[in-house]
């Protein structure tokens, strides 16, 4: 965290132990980042009878309902009173906050805490550090910094916004840092065992049917340096299961030795096609996004096509094929 | 570490430094714990000069062999020398040795440095804390305690033996320690990334086809509690696999949300099926592989059956569902 990072964080505990009435919002398809750093920093201000409301800006999945304090997440409503500061956490620009996106503007202020680089600074503070490997780490700093002691229901959430931001601590972006955060959530008694089982030991057999009907449409191309799984509706019909179930899918096909690029279609309707990309060491899947009207970061990108799925697979592995070679 | 360990890494070091000629072996079936283990007290001991050679005693798994020192792995030799030290690593007894067993007793001192709780104690000197998470571990604290520098290499081949015996950082087995050891490894520079992509995003397209089709097989029982898969070698050769290929599909099983034990029937010969049982909370399934003679631990144990694949499952399902229930 750089010097001017440092003195946004510095403004932003002045403000919060100026004012008492404390809003947090999720942002929408959120993450374990997004509500493990929303519900320890609302324990947090809690502990130092801040009146905190958290509100969610889309469904929440069901999976991470096992979070200490995930049960106060409500919708928003004119009855939780004035909005004296608007705490985003996670959130790269405003637009991700879905309808609570209208609420910055009955705010006081807005302080907004994030490691997305794309982050388009639009709090009236803004703590953004690229080089966090998630959130969760710079809400462990907020919380130290205001000398509000940890305990295991704010460690919990932090463990998990952590573990799930860096593929359990093995991305690129982790640091020693991340490590010795760890590290000290575990000494206070964080039950990080327990805490596995329900963040990752927890496949539906939905999901399970998903992930393998859709194995049997992997294709590959350019000496396998390049895979394609489709996903259509008619599947999830079969499987009994939910779009979002597709999570984590194309994380399996990337593994594949050969593998550069991972391409998952997703069939939202019969001509709205919306891509998936992840590359493992040397392609830029941002720039192919782009061309699609879409974006992302180098290893992880998206857009949308709109066709059929089978011309929608042509297109994108067509200007795959065009960085690949 | 207790203090009696203490004391036998003390005695270790002495006789390390006393003696020139120092053999260190791999075990039977050698995973990243074993291997890296091994690499980095070998790299450790030949920076303060000694003599050090490095025994396989099984065939290496290629996906290890990006592991500086792995070039250096060889089968024993007469021409190699007198043996002074001998040294095992996460080990839990002489049999795992395969013919290197029989160089035992041609050592003038054997040191024994494991974690297994079902360790033997058959070194001359036994460094053995089932409180370590890995093997790597106790390496890291021998190397440290003998002053001798950590580095790229020798760190390298810590991350990995920490890592890949830890299911990256998130077995029950983890401790604040096993983070703060890995922070000091980033600190010094270890390239975990690479490390990551070598270890976990490596899968050939023969483990890919077999775990496809080995998925076909999958059936619940005791309302989704119980979940078998079954591997045969017929599929073996329709995906040009080995049954090596099959490591990690039993984990990948264990994470749907309703199973409590998963079972998976290796078809080694038609009439020799090997089992492979794994629990998620509750079950004991060394318990269940010890009534067909074989053993482990509470969350991950084996055994064999002499019948054909079919009967086998029926068996071993009977048996599971007597604890389940
Ligand atoms: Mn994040
Ligand atoms: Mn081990």
């Amino acid at each position: 965290m750089n010097k001017s990072t440092n003195h946004q964080m510095d403004e932003a505990i002045k403000l919060i132990l100026q004012y008492n009435n404390i809003f947090i919002a999720s942002h929408i398809n959120p993450d374990g980042d997004n509500i493990g750093s929303m519900l320890a920093i609302s324990l947090a201000l809690r502990k130092i009878n801040k009146n905190v409301s958290v509100l969610k800006s889309d469904v929440l999945p069901e999976d991470f309902m096992f979070l200490p304090g995930s049960h106060d997440i409500q919708e928003y409503k004119e009855e939780l009173g004035p909005i004296d500061i608007f705490i985003v956490v996670d959130c790269s620009d405003e637009d991700r906050l879905g309808n609570n996106k209208a609420l910055l503007s009955n705010a006081k202020k807005v302080i907004n805490i994030d490691h997305h680089i794309s982050n388009t600074m639009f709090g009236d503070l803004n703590i953004v550090d690229p080089k966090s490997a998630a959130t969760g780490e710079l809400i462990y700093k907020l919380i130290k910094k205001m000398g509000i002691s940890l305990d295991i229901d704010i460690g919990s959430n932090l463990y998990t916004a952590i573990s799930t931001d860096t593929g359990k601590f093995s991305y690129e972006s982790v640091t020693s840092r991340t490590h010795r955060i760890i590290a000290e959530l575990i000494d206070i008694g964080v039950d990080f065992n327990t805490i596995n089982l329900n963040l990752y030991e927890n496949m539906s057999i939905e999901k399970t049917k998903l992930f393998i009907q859709s194995l049997s449409t992997l294709k590959f191309y350019e000496g396998n340096s390049i895979v394609t799984l489709k996903i259509t509706k008619e599947m999830l019909k079969h499987a009994g299961a939910k779009m979002e179930d597709a999570e984590g899918i194309i994380s399996f096909i990337r593994k594949i030795e050969s593998v550069e690029v991972a391409c998952v279609l997703k069939e939202i309707e019969m001509n709205n096609i919306k891509i998936s990309l992840r590359s493992k060491r040397d392609v830029d899947v941002a720039l192919i996004a782009q061309s699609f009207d879409g974006g992302g970061h180098i290893r992880a990108a998206g857009c949308s096509i709109n066709s059929n799925i089978e011309e929608a697979e042509k297109e994108i592995v067509g200007k795959i094929r065009e960085v690949v070679r």
